[in-house]
């Protein structure tokens, strides 16, 4: 969003009611229904409403479109019946797909009630596919022409009226299975008669309706296209699926991702109601929880060293942190090799390698650093050689940790964006205590 | 990368050098650019040479500009002088401007030295743009006319030969600015006579090669299309840039945020040798070194009262880990409202105000719980009940610092995925042990 609209929104949230309609009035124009959406989820749920009423009756849905899962259902709950009615009053099969579980299930049967009888078809078979598949996602809006038509033939379907975004032309055989696309732009200078499979785009491959979303994506990234075909696993032809939904599953994908390593959910809306957020975000804190004990028990094994070395105690914290920062720069680095597809079995090898030389350098470096430090504010060399040892052991465990649970995670078909920073940080806290305090015990008693 | 390219792949680098060659023969027909780009980074540098020769001669170009900097760079510099003397032989532009940095700057002299004139102009005009505008990555392969031209104008040029990729055609005025975009597919029907400019894509707006491309994105995200013009300050259309480009920054955006979490960089390779690799983390280490001395010195205050009372060594990660925890959770929820843009100054009271009920609820929760294990573990419920209240307060101050903290960062311009997670640290740690020890003193002495 363009710093002018972002100030200028910003100013319409700090101003009282009023005023603030004004505004929206006034900014509304410039908007894109994406940028209002965000507006409204920027607003605590109580304004919500009101800034809803002011949005344009024409541009409601594409706004609801573009907001996310939970501030969607949020707001349709609190809409009466005669604005989700006109809400509804004219929606097509890839909108109805889109709203369809943020609204009752009532106003789905009124909305397809209203659909014409094809808009119905095309709801249904899209409603087959699950959440995550391609087929769910197909525009039904597009240029259809038999296999063996002509340059005459496409011409003559481009003098009507052409669908938005259209620039190619997609060929069927007698079933109505798929059999290529012809860039529009290639029909200049065509000799009439010439047939299209002569003209065939080669850089477009379909995309198999059953296949996952993550594929679109992969898809376009190479095709650069605006649009490419959908087909079901017979071949069948069921639409098109456009580039902006493979941005928009890029952008979730990644979000998701970010959100998943604090025990988030990607749809959280910002303002979700307390109670609601609270019982979600418990679960990770509960299982952080264990995890913390486990280090406790880590350190009540050695009581009886602390009470009589309190330096060790004072000292605790950081052969954890370090140990836990050097892992969690190794994991980050495999997640990312792993999302790329840039780690294979073959390659665990050479990276433990070298993520353990890294370590042994860095470990080594910073052992020296700390432990001088802690001789001289303990005035104690043994202490300092105590945690230097135990720096030097933790980081390389770090390393070895921070290869091998999100490769170990991936095999068992975990997300290691998830969980592999809670094994990891359990992992060096434990192992650093350990290390730390037994050697404490055998050097300092 | 599909299922069954990866493993051929993996296959291909488990094996030996022979039958890997032999592999790489069989796989290389199926592979993309960017997917040997992907299979060359996943390899240890020393088989990456190996694999490079393998590549067919064609295909090299692409690959190279389809791989991470840090990967590029390490391979070119391992070429031999006749390697590179091929690689840059029929160089344009754009890939010019995309390897320059990778390249000795006397091969980028005689790559230009071998440009015929009009790619060399092209090679400067981008080349004054820096890495982050949009100029710097202009495609000049399109087709322009005059904007007073017909219908049958634009016809006779598209009879020719049109460049890859072409779905619009684009206007300029007199002195070369631009003036407006026509969907080719448009022009079917349309008389001969027709001026173009009543057929104009209203959908199409130009990006400013001076901008960064962050807004080049957003501009994808909404116009559907595979490529948009760019026009410098003056108005003078430049040329255009693809929606390739838009897919290629966006997971460049993202993932350097990833990477920067964990203070690494986004161009890292896998491979890197190991003292660079150790030089760059040994900062991000070095920096919380200083954080982790600053919660020891925080305990050492207590130093008395931990000798008194062991049980609170112990339970010393309990308390931190969940204010650490619960503040992370808030804080990846703020940065992602930041960088939706959801977060304006007008929402950051409600926001505080959800979050620290939102802790406050699972403070309690937590508090309990744990303050139940530790009355039983160390028999003493007044042990339980210092945890309890120490719990209760940092998850709060989590909340707090989970909000502000980023904000803040943003408002000064620092990028809060970099270095909130550290600080938030740093002060869930020190209030959580000042907290906890400071009660311990005062009820358990």
């Amino acid at each position: 969003m363009s710093e002018e609209i972002t100030q200028r929104i910003e100013q319409l949230i700090r101003s009282d009611e009023e005023v603030g309609a004004q505004l929206y009035a006034e900014v509304a124009e410039d908007l894109e229904p994406d940028q209002v959406a965000l507006l409204l989820e920027s607003l605590p749920r109580e304004e919500r409403l009101e800034c809803w009423e002011q949005v344009p009756a024409e541009q409601r849905v594409d706004v609801l479109v573009d907001m996310r899962a939970e501030a969607r259902i949020a707001l349709v709950r609190e809409l009466d019946t005669q604005s989700l009615d006109q809400l509804i009053s004219d929606l097509d099969a890839e909108t109805l797909i889109e709203l369809g579980e943020s609204l009752p299930d009532d106003v789905v049967d009124i909305a397809l009630a209203r659909m014409d009888e094809r808009q119905r078809a095309h709801y249904e078979r899209s409603a087959q596919f699950d959440e995550n598949a391609i087929g769910r996602y197909v525009d039904h809006d597009l240029l259809i022409l038999p296999q063996n038509s002509r340059v005459r033939d496409a011409e003559r379907l481009l003098r009507r009226e052409v669908p938005e975004f259209t620039t190619h032309l997609w060929l069927v055989d007698r079933t109505g299975r798929y059999a290529g696309a012809v860039l529009t732009t290639r029909l200049f200078g065509q000799p009439d008669h010439r047939p299209l499979t002569e003209l065939l785009d080669e850089e477009i491959e379909p995309l198999a309706a059953q296949r996952s979303l993550k594929e679109a994506n992969e898809a376009f990234e190479h095709a650069e296209v605006s649009a490419l075909p959908v087909v079901d696993d017979s071949g069948l032809l069921l639409g098109r699926m456009s580039v902006r939904l493979a941005f928009e599953l890029l952008h979730e994908q990644y979000e998701a991702q970010l959100m998943a390593s604090a025990g988030l959910d990607e749809e959280e809306d910002l303002f979700a109601p307390v109670l609601r957020s609270s019982r979600r975000r418990a679960t990770w804190l509960g299982i952080n929880l264990l995890t913390a004990f486990l280090a406790s028990w880590a350190i009540g094994l050695f009581e009886g060293t602390l009470q009589q070395v309190v330096a060790l105690a004072v000292l605790m914290p950081v052969v954890a942190s370090m140990g836990g920062i050097a892992g969690s720069q190794t994991l980050t680095l495999i997640i990312r090799g792993l999302a790329l597809g840039q780690i294979t079995t073959a390659s665990v090898m050479p990276l433990l390698r070298k993520e353990l030389s890294v370590g042994g350098l860095n470990g080594v470096l910073w052992a020296i650093v700390i432990g001088i430090v802690a001789s001289w504010w303990f005035s104690s060399p043994a202490i300092g050689l105590v945690i230097a040892l135990a720096i030097v052991v933790n980081i390389a465990a770090a390393a070895l940790s921070g290869v091998l649970i999100p490769v170990l995670l991936h095999k068992l078909k975990i997300d290691p964006a998830l969980s592999g920073s809670v094994i990891l940080t359990t992992v060096t806290d434990v192992v650093g205590f350990v290390v730390f305090l037994g050697l404490g015990s055998l050097f300092l008693l």
